[in-house]
């Protein structure tokens, strides 16, 4: 089969790999008939995650098609169409219990990671049962992909961390994939104000199409604190993962207020705990457990969440190497996230 | 009568001032019986506070007797015994109908930093009905002078805000008195393993005396990490306010943590983000806001909790100088809580 292989700091290739096959009882191989491309993906290649060897297949998000069951799986058969989950679980450690699934003893994040990922013909799930849900008919592939990461993690990481009420001020800063995501996963809490930061105006075109009421493009902290009376917002949501965004963030939080962190970090920030310990803050971390994947597919059935709407791209999954090119570009290119289907 | 007064960093008396008068209808002044003085007293006298100004009346903790009420309030009557609750609060404001006492809009913390404090022979407390908690008969005063602040602090803001579950390993930093309110209260939530972590030996066992089931004095990280398999505790609590204090509670934080931060910061800290972005942790910092005043005096009354065990030495309200030069060197003088009794 072909698979997208990380070569080394740089390098990636589509090529032929052997199929992966059942190796554990609890196994599934799946025929991806869709993926996506992650701005993880990209931090990968630049080599800033050095855990992921030299012949990886990259890819944590995908669609696809049951092709192979291990005799341990109960739930799932040949032929059943399933999202991947970006999150491998046992569902029985004590992890998992919590549902927790993102620190699972035996899972996590591991997809195009730890093992080889969703980026080529077929993949290897381990802990099928779950770790992939059953798709119901009539779902268009383009919003049911986003379910495998960005909107959980919009979801969870921005929404719920944040503790989204009704009549909330909120403020996203970063309106990529995942800022986008939260901005339309927080909309379910009815927030009264939805203001998005970003400095590239397309995005906030889009922010704004997708129900944000202010967007910023300069001067964060005090457009904010001058649109708000001085008093900042109920919640801050990190969507970048760079020091100057948290600082943003902590900068503009009300007493009271909760800071979302969904950006992946590669330095430690400065935090303001002379200004905030007196504040009653709450600032929370998280990895996705994407335990919420089976509410959000209510909605994506229902209709009540435009998440086709994040897809601005698509793509033969042969010609994966040029959608990798373009969303390399993703300013210039307004790229959001990419759809590659297989013929 | 008399007051103990801030006059410029480092400088206080005990000397005569006015007695206060209702200035708005609002008002109580109140007759002190018994107060005490916390660390932020000291704080303020080494000049780390420079909100409170020279001849300031400090003091934000107390018991006492109401001498006079102002036509509007309306729960409390001349000759109440009450508690005094560090926060002053009007209940009405946007803050204070989220139960949030700390940020009201006409109150928080101003007693013995913007208006006079407790340390006087009377006391004027602004928004009497809310601010004021009538006392039960025949409850002990130095159990109930603990409730003005620090048993709430150690409940909202450690307790509470550090979520203890029951079966918990948790660890608190600092054997103060906020560290063995914080302690105390925790005990509610049955944590199975508490530990709890100072360099004074004095202090450990007393906390030992208080429910610690672990005590260290040195090497905190390698410590915990050790004592808890490799994983970390599930909450930290941080009652120091140093940087060196709350990097301990960032280290030893397991997937899924919460850092309760009840120290009095003046440095920023160094956040280790680049570690914790995916360990899906929570830290929350605050002001207590003392909305756990009724279901802590229950306790009291109930004879549920040792609060008197939190006082180590006790003075005329006349000797408060004394005490001021004894809890100014605490760990030698093995002091906790000072109870300061008016003749």
């Amino acid at each position: 089969m072909k698979a997208l292989v990380y070569e080394g700091v740089g390098q990636r290739a589509w090529k032929d790999k052997p199929k992966p096959a059942i190796e554990a009882p609890t196994d599934a191989v799946v025929r991806i008939t869709h993926t996506t491309i992650c701005g993880t993906d990209l931090h990968i290649l630049k080599g800033d995650v050095p855990a992921v060897e030299s012949g990886r297949t990259l890819g944590h998000e995908g669609i696809g098609v049951v092709e192979e069951i291990g005799e341990g799986v109960a739930n799932l058969k040949k032929g059943d169409q399933v999202l991947i989950s970006c999150i491998t679980s046992c569902g029985r450690c004590d992890y998992c219990k919590q549902a927790m699934y993102s620190h699972c003893r035996d899972g996590g994040w591991i997809l195009g990671h730890l093992i080889d990922g969703t980026q080529a013909e077929y993949v290897r799930i381990p802990h099928a049962d779950n770790s992939l849900y059953r798709l119901p008919s009539g779902l268009e592939p383009a919003a049911a992909l986003m379910l495998s990461d960005i909107l959980p993690t919009g979801h969870e990481i921005g929404a719920l961390n944040g503790e989204v009420h009704l009549g909330d001020t909120i403020a996203i800063i970063g309106a990529g994939p995942i800022g986008l995501a939260a901005l339309l996963t927080s909309r379910f809490y009815s927030p009264a104000r939805i203001i998005v930061i970003d400095p590239d105006e397309n995005r906030l075109a889009v922010a704004r199409q997708f129900g944000a009421t202010d967007t910023i493009a300069v001067d964060p902290v005090e457009t904010v604190l001058k649109m708000t009376d001085g008093e900042g917002v109920d919640v801050a949501m990190e969507a970048v993962g760079i020091p100057e965004t948290f600082d943003v963030c902590q900068r503009i939080l009300r007493p009271g207020g909760r800071l979302a962190n969904m950006g992946v970090h590669g330095h430690s920030v400065e935090f303001h705990l002379e200004d905030l310990w007196i504040k009653n803050v709450t600032i929370r971390t998280g990895l996705v457990n994407t335990n919420t994947i089976p509410v959000l597919m209510r909605f994506l059935e229902s209709g009540g969440i435009d998440a086709e709407g994040l897809v601005t791209h698509r793509f033969a999954l042969d010609d994966i190497e040029q959608a990798y090119d373009v969303f390399s570009r993703a300013a210039s290119e307004k790229a959001i996230k990419m759809l590659l289907t297989a013929e």
